[in-house]
């Protein structure tokens, strides 16, 4: 099955810099709030409702590959979900996001932090894994995610979202031996689940360390990029494609690049050029419009959607998206532009 | 009086490139809730009340001068004031930073913005730059300061702080001429404030475009680099040095230098001689460690500030800062012995 999507799915062949016949287009967070059928869903049932039952994590999977043509669908689940068997109480308190309530803190609560088996914690997200692929044609493959090891490690310390990652950057300043423990621990659980993932069907693979770039380069070295190396050379041996996400990254492109992955993925603040040329020819890349252009006139938006392809140049190795996930108020219209527009001036 | 500070200040001399008897050091958000002294006030007064009164606004403007020993004062302020006598009805809600009642959302909106005589509406900051200048030593020079016309039009359109600049944007690409109409008049309106501010004795100026790096480089180009542009070259004939600051500007480094300014503001994101091969040899820098390096303990905060130091080089033409304000819980004996380490590194 996997044989026959990589010789046709347009985003493995360009994941992995072979030819494609368009360019491949997917957005993170195709499913969410800006789809009415998305909504209709959330009307009846909590996120986290919807990440424990897999008919409903499916159906919203497919929702946005109906409705776009998109040219790979991506697991519906949440980022902190393995957090959650490790011992974490987590919560969705309307308009504030993630809120853990016992979160991280110090060298015992790593130390209480609970051994995963994710085939059984994490068994739901699985079987929506193996539902997806029986729906999806051969054409469209299926991404599996998780977060990346310091990403995941900051809502834990934090306890939810944050601005400046006071208490995440003071603990790993302050108690080094306590975060790299925590880390080690993450990248065991982040693998196991990646590599359950891609048993159960996904056919490549996203790390979202999204907020890494909120990090200075010397931080990243010493702090995060020895665990996402370590993730990486596991997840290596899975024979998917391995896409390596971060925001505000444009000190930390060939960190990123030099910790793993095959396709490093860049935002709006980098000139797709740019980025290609630090990156080099040997990765492929992803991106990188900046979300917010969707909410243009639609002759704004093609003129962005073309700057994109034009900086992205004529080699193999691109897949576009954005440089961070669609925001709940976009026009769905224009996302579906942005679809048959990519396909249009590249197939 | 300017002539005497030009000759004895390290920080006019460093902003000149000029030798230097130590690297000068000044923290953004010097005068804030991280001093107890600082909090002693606003138990009092509301942060609108301290502007709009010259002996409030002097007092904690010269606090962190006392208690720090750092090489220059910045005036206290906020960065909306202007947008008052603009029209704009601004207040500071508990816990949600500025809100502004009557954002600007349309073409009818800017053609109401009403002009604005800075010595008459912004007359108590003038008087407050006056009185700081004359308890100021002759080493210690006053920076005067303003928003910049993007960072302003953002908190103007958004009626507030904002995550994804969605309603800015929006203005930006959908009434392209709305926009630019907005960016004139906050360029005539920023450049009196800061002529004026000069005339009543600030010695140096910087200009806050903390928001630029929500923006890709294209839309930087088309959309603010002019204003940013026109408002510098109208500000160069003051005499006294221009900083020009950014957050997140990994990208737009060489157009932020291009649009003016004799010193640019990097954050931690960047390494420092990354950042000064980038932006050449005929400015300086100021920067560039990370706020929350501030609570990490004093050994590792010590390394951090070696390794700025040393990656800013033996050349004239540094001066340190953080990236960005220093934060509300920020430890201030942590603050001074920054101050103290960068002095006796550089004597």
């Amino acid at each position: 099955m996997a044989v026959t999507a990589v010789e046709t799915s347009a985003l493995l062949a360009a994941a992995r810099r072979q030819p494609v016949p368009h360019t491949p287009v997917w957005f993170m967070r195709q499913a969410g709030r800006y789809l009415p059928e998305y909504r209709a869903v959330r009307e009846r049932h909590t996120l986290l409702e919807i990440c424990a039952t897999p008919e409903l994590a499916a159906e919203v999977t497919l929702q946005p590959v109906r409705r776009l043509g998109v040219d790979a669908a991506i697991l519906f689940a949440d980022i902190l979900l393995p957090l959650v068997p490790m011992g974490l109480d987590l919560a969705f308190v309307n308009g504030e996001g993630p809120v853990i309530r016992n979160p991280v803190r110090g060298a015992a609560d790593v130390a209480h932090l609970a051994p995963v088996d994710v085939r059984d914690a994490l068994a739901p997200v699985l079987e929506t894994v193996r539902r997806v692929r029986r729906q999806l044609d051969d054409d469209t493959p299926l991404i599996g995610f998780a977060g990346a090891p310091f990403t995941v490690a900051c809502y834990a310390i934090e306890g939810g979202s944050s601005r400046h990652f006071v208490t995440a950057k003071r603990l790993m300043y302050e108690a080094p031996a306590t975060w790299h423990e925590l880390m080690r621990r993450l990248v065991t659980v982040l693998g196991d689940y990646l590599a359950a993932q891609v048993e159960a069907g996904a056919q490549a693979l996203q790390l979202f360390d999204s907020w890494a770039g909120a990090l200075s380069p010397d931080d990243y070295s010493r702090y995060v990029a020895p665990y996402s190396r370590q993730l990486f050379d596991r997840l290596r041996s899975l024979g998917v494609p391995l896409i390596h996400f971060g925001v505000e990254t444009g000190s930390l492109l060939e960190l990123m690049r030099d910790a793993g992955g095959d396709v490093i993925g860049v935002d709006w603040r980098i000139p797709l050029d740019a980025a290609r040329a630090r990156i080099g020819v040997h990765h492929a890349v992803q991106g990188n419009l900046d979300p917010v252009a969707l909410f243009a006139p639609l002759a704004e938006l093609r003129g962005k959607v073309r700057d994109v392809l034009r900086r992205a140049g004529d080699d193999a190795g691109h897949i576009f998206n954005l440089g961070h996930g669609v925001l709940p108020a976009t026009p769905v219209d224009h996302v579906r532009a942005v679809v048959d527009l990519v396909h249009e001036l590249t197939a």
